[in-house]
């Protein structure tokens, strides 16, 4: 250690401030012991003066709360994960299409409801592979109010409240088979974008891989979203039919693309593998093209198309047929280098910036050019389809030569963008203006999306970025084979880029995430009124204060009327005979922050998390004869381990 | 701001240190910048000299690994947390109890048998509420080889391999019907122990709560585990009966007291509540005696009655009958105030420390005095079923004035013993020796249990102790009416302890850790050889290397044996017919560390994990006909995307 350590010195001030401090002044000094500790936690602990300067910009000392919230998607977690920046401390998972039992998300009534909202063609399903979370937005502003974020294996798309940052609705669509062009929204959250990913029949149904070309498509769903319910209304929602590419991931127009939306694809090649049967792998046959094409979509014409009710009904949603997307002038390409993957809009919506994972430089689509060509028809070929297709050079603003793999891009308050670079695993920062590249950072290791703060929006705040790295090789403690992801924390404030901090992800790989000015959110500290259904945002027609506790047997089973208050439950004892239906109805009457009760009940899979004021129903069939214990399952009071009760089952 | 944080200056070492730079050497020197750079830092983000410090302690630059792993049980959550010290970031959630698609667990054959080896009477299980967990010891030291970890709900043990960080075992018996003091392992881990909470009939039979006494019991189980195995043995297992009181936490005697076991008890009283029926509720039922019970258990005595046959089977366990262990002198009581809760033997095996959550002090039972009395059966009583009960003042070495509310006790490595004081919500240090407080710390806020490195074994290291509060209050950015709980990391290497480091809960509400030196696990980069099988340690039957991928209809269904390797699965292409059942053989055939792959199948809900060399197999029926895409849900490659295939369902 010393010996790495040494020549570092040098450079470390308080060291030299301290031998300064020596030679000119030869008392002790108020501070030198202090002083004297820094100098020999730096070198106990090994660490640079960049070290130094990194843990002071992201220490944040108890009781300071984190500058900006990060809300990344879970990946294969199914939860959407929450991190302070700059301290990238996790604050909370929250369960979305994953049951998760500390929150009871999946562990009663309402809750189950929810998830099984996501259930597909009668599967139960209760995972979700999620890639991109939007926060909702109010003239291309993040509003704090909400956030939606996708499935990628079964297309489903889910709306947290950031009230109470809970998951309230999942919607999908038996459209699609996959997605991953999800979740983007339009600038005042009118709707929420979701495009397939892996071409199949519309609809669910059956055909034959060898009717690839002819019976399998894509689509881009827009799913209305009304602010006032806070819920996606799916009878005012739409899609429209795209060709069997590879749709990939989209993003929405901005000020003066305000109306569009834009999606790259891959595997124009349309090939779908086969590697036993004699056919190369789609790896290769998906990447023999030098060009594929970007999806130019004006949605706000498409809707008036929908209001006109010039669509085909499939699996209950009102498709624009290709043919009509094309005759109404809806839908054109752009070709696009090479297997292209982000797909970025500039904060003034002048640009589309597109990456190719088997490209050198980024390029940057013109909105406007686009926009005049398309008005005018001016288009340069169709695709098999009957797509027009626009010229590539007449359609782009320019290219910078940025390393080999670029893939998507953020942008800050100063002119750059930084894209991230993922063979080369760089991030690059580049001027907007002159599309020149002005700095670059290693990252640890292969990048994947990153993210800036409040960096998608019409007006970035620059200060901070996370690279999301998806392998982390030795960066940690080993905990196996299966490793954490690295997101590492980046200062983007000066000239040169800093990095700060690596943290890991203990759990689920995120691919992609938004990070949000924490003033923004208003979130609620408690339940009010007493009783109050998360799920219904009204008191419970069930809820219960005291003096109202009561067992009553109904036709539909034993109804529990039961409140939790520091330190029991009323009632405490639950007298029921096997094979009867029962309704737990229960109610935390406390209103203090923070006075959080849990119910656990043994034997019947059931836990729920009783936060101040909120009401929760739990129904289920007391199959087996015996005594179970319940209790509260969070620590309360210092009489906790009393707050318990029995569910005594009497046999037939 | 500015105000609050200018009286500081005068203490802070970089401020004062340039001061005299500047006053004695008007030249810029090298470092001043930097130095100017601190400044700067510590004004823009208010930092104090003891924020600069605790940032210094706890910043753990890229690529450096921390020097401790905590192991802390998930509680609610059903999984079990992996965090890093100093820098407390959260490396790992491991899924134990609840199924977590990230990892694959609980959505593939081997690991969904796993769980449903906790599934009780019938009844599917997919949560826990985990409190304790334990890692596996030689001569009282850990040795990294596995951890242990209850669900307090419904009764359950399981076993985690460290040298994958998977849960390999859960074991449960009807015996009891919750339990909580539980996992704790003999010195050399010949047994994991197990002890019921609320008590209830043996064997999870029904009895009226009106025969509580006479009908009710808890029990103590001693888990067998067989460490060339890696598993606890049901069939060599075996338990004690107990008197129908709140058994709580316990703890094993190590040294000296090798061979015994301790457990406090609340509710001697023996109250069950029945709010609802005139009765007080059980948190003042159960508080009405000044004293309960400390059970002293000489477990290796009792192994030896156990192979004297000297047992009842209930439930499938061998049970040493309550009257047995009397007969045999197996069991004694010691008195102890006031609703008891922690219990921790010192690293010498002489003490064991208790502290009453009403009480005012810790106090300090002599294990050698407990069993010198034993041994003359020296008994000062009875309680109502026999038990024998020691002098209180004859079993002890002495009390601890603390504060109000002492739950739990660990240590360090200098003589002196840490406790948690619940109501006061402070860490008291007092000196084993003379029983004298030296230092306290506020912690914020509730503090429930504490963990020290390596505070439970015969040799703490001190240096760290981290403080689990249940509340978190204003500590953090708010996240909704839920909140995180908050540990707090303390440097315990000095006389006064420091406050290092607030670290939010995202998920789950842990109970208990343990903090062991990362040198001492050695756990495994990749599946060796390849096509190994987690579960069984060997290469599967089934496991498919390059070359053999087919596909097979036998009579149980179609078999399809797959590869996966960056970027293709083999075969990309299954054609099935609707209703077949379908075995899935797949192997990463990658050795490269990190080069993970998962297997995500649209509509199956299917996801697993496919770390380097790993087989997995997945059986699901194809219900639903149609075209459904599959692809690695880990991103491992540029191609990534395109490694994806087709599951065509065929309809009848």
């Amino acid at each position: 250690m010393q010996a790495i350590h040494s020549p570092r010195f040098p450079r470390v001030l308080p060291v030299l401030a301290l031998a300064v401090l020596a030679a000119c002044n030869g008392r002790g000094a108020p501070g030198a012991g202090a002083g004297g500790d820094v100098l020999k936690l730096m070198q106990a602990r090994n660490l640079s003066e960049q070290d130094v300067t990194a843990a002071l910009k992201t220490y944040t000392p108890t009781g300071r709360h984190d500058e900006y919230y990060t809300f990344a998607s879970g990946g294969h977690g199914g939860n959407l994960i929450v991190i302070g920046v700059p301290s990238m401390r996790i604050l909370k998972y929250i369960g979305v299409f994953t049951p998760e039992p500390w929150q009871g998300y999946g562990y009663g009534d309402d809750s189950n409801a929810v998830i099984a909202q996501g259930f597909r063609g009668g599967q139960e399903i209760t995972w979700a592979d999620m890639h991109h979370p939007a926060l909702s937005e109010t003239g291309g502003e993040y509003d704090g109010k909400y956030i939606f974020v996708n499935d990628k294996c079964n297309p489903r798309v889910a709306v947290v409240d950031l009230s109470d940052f809970m998951t309230k609705q999942i919607v999908s669509s038996e459209l699609i088979a996959s997605e991953h062009g999800a979740t983007f929204v339009t600038p005042d959250t009118d709707y929420v974008v979701e495009t397939s990913q892996y071409p199949a029949p519309l609809g669910g149904v059956y055909a034959p891989i060898e009717q690839y070309d002819e019976k399998y498509r894509g689509a881009m769903i827009f799913w209305r979203f009304d602010r006032q319910k806070g819920r996606i209304v799916p009878e005012q929602s739409w899609a429209i039919e795209l060709p069997p590419y590879m749709q990939d991931l989209a993003d929405c127009g901005k000020k003066v693309s305000d109306g569009w939306v834009y999606c790259n694809s891959i595997n124009t090649e349309r090939a779908y593998g086969g590697v036993l049967e004699g056919k190369p792998p789609l790896e290769s046959g998906a990447t023999q093209n030098d060009m594929d094409y970007l999806h130019c979509i004006h949605w706000r014409a498409a809707e008036a198309v929908v209001k006109a009710g010039k669509t085909t009904t499939i699996a209950g949603m009102r498709v624009i047929t290709l043919q009509t997307a094309i005759d109404e002038n809806l839908l054109a390409f752009v070709p696009e280098p090479k297997s292209p993957h982000g797909v970025d809009v500039t904060p003034d919506g002048t640009g589309v910036v597109v990456g190719g994972k088997l490209d050198t430089h980024t390029t940057v689509f013109d909105t406007q050019k686009i926009a005049a060509q398309m008005k005018e028809k001016k288009y340069v070929g169709k695709d098999p389809y009957g797509v027009p297709i626009l010229d590539f050079k007449g359609s782009i603003f320019g290219q910078c030569e940025i390393g080999l793999g670029p893939l998507h891009t953020v942008f800050d308050d100063k002119g750059y963008a930084y894209t991230s670079v993922f063979i080369e695993t760089v991030v690059a920062k580049w001027s907007l203006k002159d599309l020149k590249v002005v700095d670059k950072i290693d990252t640890h290791f292969n990048i994947g999306h990153l993210v800036a703060a409040e960096g998608d929006t019409v007006s970035p705040d620059g200060k901070y970025l996370i690279a999301m790295n998806k392998w982390a090789l030795d960066r940690f403690a080993p905990v196996g084979p299966l490793l954490p992801q690295n997101f590492q924390l980046i200062d983007i404030s000066g000239p040169k880029m800093q990095l700060l901090y690596d943290m890991p992800l203990p759990l689920g790989e995120p691919h992609n995430a938004q990070m949000v000015k924490a003033d923004k959110l208003k979130p609620i500290e408690v339940y009010k009124p007493v009783g109050t259904n998360p799920f219904t945002h009204a008191v419970d027609p069930h809820a219960t204060i005291g003096g109202q506790q009561r067992i009553e047997r109904k036709a539909d089973g034993v109804h529990v009327y039961m409140t939790a208050v520091r330190s029991h439950f009323s009632p405490d004892i639950v007298r029921v005979k096997q094979g009867d239906t029962v309704h737990l109805h229960v109610t935390n009457v406390e209103q203090a922050k923070d006075a959080t009760h849990g119910l656990a009940i043994g034997g019947q899979n059931i836990n729920v998390s009783l936060e101040p004021g909120k009401h929760v129903n739990i129904t289920f069939v007391a199959k087996k004869a015996g005594v179970f214990p319940f209790y509260c399952t969070e620590f309360c009071s210092a009489l906790h381990l009393e707050m318990a009760g029995y569910l005594l089952v009497e046999p037939n």
